[in-house]
């Protein structure tokens, strides 16, 4: 609680010189703060005494740009899980970025933050065409507003505990991310944990929890996708045991490209409309789940990241790419809320997709071989632990 | 009409020996066709005397393999508009395959011939990583059996004119092509024409054609533009002087990526719903429309195939192929149809897809360019005769 306090109270003495960044602004939190470094004078002036002594719990608490919400709103409403959910998913980007950083070497992530018109806004935190990352998009999203009847049907898993054909006042906040590294050894990781607020026809507020962590190896290195399960049956077990099971499965189903018959990848857990129990101890399984990504998934870009692979090996990675752009813009129902929602900040949204994807027509792997030993696998799901 | 019935007669001759293929079999017509002079014994002794005249025939004809339909039923019904279809796709499905191939030099179409279990089949031909076309697909389908409802909805533009919620019988012709090329400074082009017929609840069968032709430019050459659109219009107008500027705008609309605000390309024509006439008429002009493919394109990929062109230049032409995705993944009436309907060839849908597409976070084009002189024309759609 102190770190984000003490964060929150950095942040709110340097508001003034938060900004909008546009695309290709190239306003990154370290030249924002850079920048009133510079203008120190300027800051005094505004009677920002806190500021030098506040920049170093800024550090600490590793967040990547100011939040979104405004700072006298996150400060007055402690308790409201709109205030811990955005800052947990704030101090999950600023961790992730920051170790993803440290393994790619001296690329940075390039940090957008943008305003939605009609309510809200988030922050975009994108590393291209990297050493070791070829698209690495770590997103928060904190929006508010009216949601058109359209977006409304996607947003809950379970469409009947929402009324159809209305437009209704929502919040949604959450964190997302997809990480294509260049390495084919290397598999794709994507997360996302998320918490919703409808108000109803009655005027009563629903609210519910989303998420899940999933894997897409282009090559089955079956030591490390039991690795990976592990550690996210590690997070859930501690919450429920019934956790890993239901979720694994509903991660398998979720993520199917129907019309081949195959999975997206090797799976992980997905749930959703999750609010059946306190939301306390939701929030802190959703922090648990948040919390294990590094854990999954470091460890194996560590093992692979300097990998030999062959020129053959690198074109069915992009294949592979192709299939995840099928499944995203096909299926996702993250992908078509997120473009169905009035001032749809699309450019985070279709941030998800690599920066190369090939389709040959009819490719079919040969016989014996490791892209088919993967095809097998995405055809057939496994239980991993 | 004497040209097809010879194919016809030729055809039912050589039926013994058709063959479907599947991904990745190599049966091509010419294959199909040595083999069988391979075999002339076998063919003798079941009594096709005709053969070695017919072949001549079939040259002439020019189709890609036999028909998808069973010889005898085309030949007992040559009035019925479901026959006259299928003769004019196989025939212009032949025409535009070996322009293409002219083009191209040494590399020829794959011939996939495909059956599907629930009724029909189709001819998929592909010519992949050639010189001149990157990738390029000339597909024709004829299937039939019912359609689930989500199918049915996708199906026409006018939904009211088909009660929703039922699974009714339908039949489905149609040739669709989308040409790639390797140089960015040939446009993609895109062409569709298809005949529907839907039997309703009342037991009442109705029909109707749609279709189109549309460019998709990386960078726009104005004179290739009009020339296209003079093509298309001239098409047009020998049918109705009001089929041009009705199906350019309906071009425009359609092929609109909406997240984006922009246009797929430059536009062409698109029609759908079209009933409202005799049907030898609308027929006539979906004939003229077909034909009109290769005059409107073949001089654009003469002109620019040997274009000098940059490293930037190709990456953006990676880009617009991205977009290319987002469209026809996203919004594509045609591709969700496709993809919903029962036993879907989904390789012969999605072969509409580029071999290689490209996304970067937030791209834009420097002021002044010529990236950004084409993204000017995608959001503000010209007159262009």
């Amino acid at each position: 609680m102190k770190n984000w306090k003490a964060g929150l109270a950095a942040f709110k003495a340097l508001r003034s010189v938060a900004s909008v960044s546009v695309c290709h602004s190239k306003v990154t939190w370290s030249l924002l703060l850079g920048g009133c470094i510079g203008t120190a004078t300027v800051c005094h002036l505004r009677g920002q005494q806190v500021y030098a002594a506040s920049r170093t719990e800024i550090k600490r608490s590793a967040w990547m740009t100011d939040p979104i919400t405004d700072i006298v709103t996150l400060e007055e409403n402690p308790t409201s899980m709109r205030t811990k959910m955005e800052m947990m998913i704030m101090r999950i980007q600023g961790e992730i970025c920051k170790a993803l950083e440290d393994v790619e070497g001296d690329k940075k992530f390039f940090v957008d933050r943008w305003q939605r018109k009609e309510g809200g806004g988030g922050i975009s935190c994108v590393l291209q065409d990297g050493t070791v990352f070829e698209k690495a998009g770590v997103n928060i999203s904190v929006v508010h507003g009216n949601l058109p009847p359209g977006a409304v049907q996607q947003m809950r898993a379970e469409r009947g505990k929402i009324l159809e054909g209305t437009s209704l006042p929502f919040f949604a906040t959450g964190i997302s991310a997809v990480i294509h590294p260049k390495n084919p050894n290397v598999p794709t990781i994507h997360f996302n944990y998320r918490y919703f607020e409808v108000t109803d026809q009655t005027g009563k507020t629903q609210w519910w929890f989303g998420g899940g962590t999933d894997l897409t190896p282009s090559y089955l290195d079956k030591q490390d996708v039991v690795h990976f399960h592990k550690t996210l049956k590690t997070a859930c077990d501690k919450h429920s045991k019934d956790y890993y099971p239901k979720f694994k499965k509903w991660c398998d189903d979720y993520f199917t490209i129907k019309h081949r018959g195959e999975k997206r990848g090797v799976g992980g857990i997905f749930f959703d409309d999750l609010d059946n129990g306190a939301q306390a101890d939701i929030f802190k399984f959703v922090t648990s789940c948040a919390e294990a990504v590094l854990p999954s998934y470091l460890p194996i870009v560590q093992k692979h990241k300097s990998d030999g692979y062959s020129y053959a090996d690198r074109q069915w990675q992009l294949l592979r790419r192709g299939r995840y752009v099928e499944f995203n813009l096909i299926y996702d129902r993250g992908t078509k809320f997120g473009l169905m929602t009035p001032g749809a900040r699309f450019e985070s949204i279709l941030m998800s997709l690599p920066l190369h994807a090939k389709w040959e027509y009819c490719h079919s792997p040969s016989a014996g071989s490791k892209e088919e030993e993967l095809l097998n696998v995405l055809k057939n799901p496994q239980d991993w632990v």
